[in-house]
C-alpha cells in the first residue's frame, strides 16, 4: 500500500517489494486484520477461480472425487501420528471457547486434513473392492506464520487436498507420481506457463508423517526456488495410526497405503513471480480473467468498442470494455498494463475512421495497428502465441540460471544468484547442514535422466539448491 | 447410521427418522467428530457443486464478483454493531490460543463476514463512482448449534454471502431484492424445483443488524417451512459501525447504504425433504450427478451397456456404468433408486437380443421397454420433462396444504399438519408470541398480489405462518 508513487519498485533493485507493489497496485490482494491473514481481492480471486477450475478437472479425471470434511479438528486427532503432531503443533489455531463455554477438549483449525479424513477412510474402507478410495476436498487452512507474504506464506490459504487410500505400496506411489506429473504439472507448464522442476525431498524437507515427498519447484525472477505442489506417499503411517485396513481378496486383514497431495493459492504468487517484469504482472491467458480490453479513447468510439468485444465475446474470448472516457488515456493504459491483460486494442477516433485499431500485447510489448476485420482471428490466434511465449521464455531464463557445480561451496556461491545442480553424493546429510547455514536448501533430488528417486540414498543422484521463498 | 435395517423409516410414521436415513444411506454425509460438525460425502458433494455452479453463474450475471476474506475476525470487529454481536455471541467459535501463545485479543472463528468486509468496503468505497460495489464469497462459517441436523442447521456450514454497497437506500433495496428473484428463486425453482413463498421477515425474526430481511420459504414433505436463502437490507448500520462513506457527484461525503444476502448447504436439506419418498431421494436432474445409470445384468452385456453410456455421455448426460454384476441385481437397482437417481436403464441379455433396454424414470417409477435406437432421444426428453414434474408435484403439494384461516387460533391448528395464511392485523407481534408459544413462527409476511411489503406495518398483509425446520 505504497502512496508515494505510481511506480513499482525495479525488479533488480528490491524484488520483495516489486512483489508487494504488483500485489497492491494490479489489485489482487491486500493484507487482512489479523497478521498474515489475506483479502483475496475480485481480480485476483478471478485467476484463482480459473486456476481452481484447470485444476479441479484433471483431479477429476484421475479419479478422484471431491468431498468436504470439518475445519474443526479434536486435539487428539493430531496427537496420533507423532511426526505430524511434531510438525504442525507450532502452527496450530486453536478454539478454545464456543457456545459461550470452555470446551473440554481444544479444537485445532485444519493445518492440513489427513486426521480427520484418515478417520473417516477408516470407517469407509472395509474390503479390498473399496480401493483405492481416491478424495479431495477445496478448502482453507490455517497455519500460524512467523513471516508472512502475501499468496506464498499466508496464515489462512485456500487449497485442494487429495486423500487416498490404496492396496499396495506400489499403487499408493503410482497414484502419488500420477497426480504429481498429470495434474500438478500439468497445469503449471500447461495452463499457469511456469516450468518446473520435478523432484524427491530430502528426509530434512519432508512432510511431517511422509515416507516421501515429491515436489514441483519453480524459478522466480529473482533466482530463488518456490515450493508449487507436493505429492506425498504416506507409508502406513497414517493407516496405523488411525486403522485404515481392509479384508484381502484372500480374506486376511491388511493395513492401506495412504497419499496426500496439496496445492494452493501460493500458486498465484509463482504466477507474479516467474511472470511479472518492471511494468507489473504478466497473466498467462490461460487463467486471464481479462484476456481482451478494448479501451475507448474518446465516447465517440463508444459503440463501435462494444462491436469489437462482443464479437471476441463471441469467439469465446474473455473482454473488458473500458469506457471511463473521462479519465486520462494513458493512465488507464498504464493500469491494464499494470494487471497483467494479455492484450490491449486501443480504439480512438481516427484509428476507426482507417478501420483499424491497435493492438498491444504484453507479453512483448509490441503495438501495432490491425485492420478491424482481422481483429478476432489475430486476437485469438495471439493469445495462444503469447501463452506458449511465457512458457518458452520462463523456460528458457529457468535454464539459464541453473548452473552445474560440484561442490557444497559452488554451490553456495551459485544459489546467491540461480539455482545450483550439485551431485547429492557430494553433499549428504552434513552438507544439506552447511548449505542451511547459509539459508539454502536442497529443493529436491532427481536422477540423471530426469525421473524421481525411490530412495533417498540412490547412487549418482543430482540435488537442485538454491534460496527459496 | 442405522444398522439393524436396510430400510428406511416412513415418512408418514417418523419424518426426522426418514431424513437421518435417507442421508446416511444414499451417502450424502455423516456427522464430523465434533458435535454439530458434517463430512459431506462425495456424492453429497456432486449435488452441491451443481447448485452452487448454477448459483454463482447468476451471482456473476447479477453483476457480483467474487472475492475471499480471512475466516478469522479480530473479536472487537462484531461488537462495532450492537444488534449483531446480540444475535452472535452466543453462537460463536473462538481462537485464543495461536502459533503456541494466548493471543492478546481473541479471534471469533466468522459467523457470517458482515463486520470483515465492512472494513474493506470503507477502504475501497471512495467515491460515487465506486459504488455499487458488489462482492460475494464462497466460503465456510461456523455457528455453535444447540439442535444440529444435518444439512439444515450444523456447527459449520457451506454457504456463498454477498454484501454489497450502494449510493442510495433505493438502490441497496432493490439489489437485494432482485438477488433473492433472479439468483435465488431462479435457483430454488428451476434448478432444485422447489417452489418457494417470498415474503418479508417480521421484527422478530430479522437478522441480527439489518433493517429488512427478505426470504424464500420452502415446505418440506411433512408440511413444516425451511428458510432457503435469505437477502438483507443493512440500512446504513454497518456503513455507520464501519464508516463506508463516499464522496457524492456534488462532493459531499456520504454514508453508504449495505446488503447482505446468504444461500447454503441447507438447501441441499430442502432438497432431500421437498422431493423424497419413502423408497429414498429423488434427485431433480438438473443437480444430479448421476442422471441416468446403465445397470448391466450381466456380464455379456457389459460393452452394450458401455455403448449406451457413450451415446449418452456424447448428449451431454452425466452417465455412471454399474458394472457390479458380482453382487445381487436387486440390491443395486435399490441403491440406485435410494439415491434418486433419475433415470435407470436396465439391460439384460433378453433386452440386448430384442434391441431393447428397460427405462425406469424415479420420478414416477415407471418401467417401460424403450427399443436401443430411441434410447438417447427418449431419455434426454424424460429427464427435462422429470425436472418439471417434480417442480409441479412440489407445487401442488406445497399449495393443498396452506390453509387460508382468520385467527391465531386457526393458524396454530392448521400449523399442525401445513401452513396457515393468516391476516397479519389479526396476528400482530402480541399474536406472534402466542403463536411462540406452540413453536410456531412466521415464516413471512406477503402483501395480497404476492409481492413483498416494505414496511412491516402496512395494512393488508398476509403472514405464512407454519412450524419450521
Amino acid at each position: 500500500m505504497t502512496t508515494t508513487s505510481s511506480v513499482l519498485a525495479a525488479q533488480a533493485t528490491d524484488f520483495p517489494r516489486w512483489y508487494q507493489d504488483v500485489i497492491a497496485k494490479a489489485e489482487l490482494a491486500e493484507n487482512g486484520p489479523v497478521r498474515g491473514t489475506m483479502v483475496v481481492r475480485p481480480y485476483g480471486y478471478g485467476i484463482w477461480e480459473l486456476l481452481q477450475g484447470a485444476m479441479d478437472r484433471r483431479i477429476k479425471a484421475a479419479g478422484a472425487a471431491n468431498a468436504y470434511f470439518p475445519l474443526l479438528i479434536p486435539e487428539n486427532y493430531l496427537r496420533r501420528e507423532a511426526e505430524h503432531v511434531e510438525g504442525f503443533s507450532p502452527e496450530l489455531a486453536v478454539v478454545t471457547v464456543a457456545g459461550g463455554k470452555e470446551l473440554e477438549e481444544p479444537l485445532v483449525v485444519r493445518p492440513t486434513s489427513e486426521t480427520i479424513i484418515g478417520e473417516y477412510l477408516a470407517k469407509w474402507v472395509q474390503s479390498y473392492r473399496d480401493l483405492p478410495l481416491l478424495l479431495n476436498q477445496w478448502a482453507n487452512v490455517v497455519r500460524w506464520e512467523l513471516r508472512p507474504r502475501l499468496f506464498l506464506r499466508t496464515t489462512e490459504f485456500l487449497w485442494q487436498e487429495g486423500h487416498t487410500a490404496h492396496a499396495t505400496a506400489a499403487d499408493a506411489r503410482a497414484y502419488a507420481t500420477k497426480i504429481l506429473y498429470d495434474v500438478y504439472r500439468d497445469v503449471m507448464v500447461n495452463v499457469l506457463a511456469i516450468p518446473v522442476v520435478a523432484g524427491r525431498k530430502t528426509r530434512r524437507e519432508r512432510f511431517a508423517g511422509a515416507v516421501n515427498t515429491m515436489t514441483l519447484e519453480a524459478m522466480t525472477g529473482d533466482g530463488k526456488a518456490l515450493q508449487m505442489g507436493t505429492s506425498h506417499e504416506l507409508g502406513q503411517n497414517f493407516a496405523r495410526a488411525f486403522d485404515i485396513g481392509y479384508l484381502s481378496s484372500a480374506g486376511q486383514r491388511e493395513l492401506a497405503w495412504t497419499t496426500s497431495w496439496g496445492s494452493s493459492t501460493r500458486m498465484l504468487g509463482g504466477l507474479i513471480m516467474v511472470h511479472g517484469d518492471d511494468a507489473g504482472l504478466r497473466v498467462p491467458p490461460a487463467v486471464a480473467p481479462v484476456q481482451v480490453v478494448v479501451l475507448a479513447v474518446k465516447d465517440t468510439v463508444l459503440e463501435a468498442a462494444q462491436r469489437i468485444a462482443d464479437e471476441l465475446i463471441a469467439a469465446g474470448v474473455r473482454v473488458v470494455v473500458d469506457n471511463r472516457t473521462d479519465q486520462p488515456f494513458g493512465r488507464r493504459a498504464v493500469n491494464w498494463e499494470l494487471k497483467g491483460v494479455p492484450i490491449r486494442v486501443e480504439l480512438g477516433p481516427r484509428d476507426l475512421a482507417g478501420e483499424v485499431a491497435t493492438v498491444v500485447r504484453r507479453v512483448h510489448n509490441t503495438k501495432s495497428p490491425v485492420a478491424l476485420s482481422d481483429l478476432t482471428t489475430t486476437i485469438t490466434s495471439a493469445l495462444t502465441a503469447d501463452q506458449s511465449h511465457l512458457l518458452t521464455s520462463a523456460t528458457t531464463s529457468q535454464h539459464a540460471r541453473i548452473s552445474a557445480v560440484t561442490t557444497v561451496a559452488e554451490a553456495i556461491e551459485a544459489a546467491a544468484d540461480g539455482w545450483a545442480a550439485v551431485p547429492y553424493d557430494a553433499v549428504g546429510e552434513s552438507g544439506e547442514d552447511q548449505l542451511a547455514e547459509s539459508g539454502i536448501t536442497i529443493r529436491c533430488l532427481q536422477r540423471e535422466d530426469g525421473t524421481l528417486p525411490t530412495e533417498d540414498n540412490e547412487p549418482g543422484l543430482t540435488a537442485f539448491v538454491a534460496r527459496s521463498y
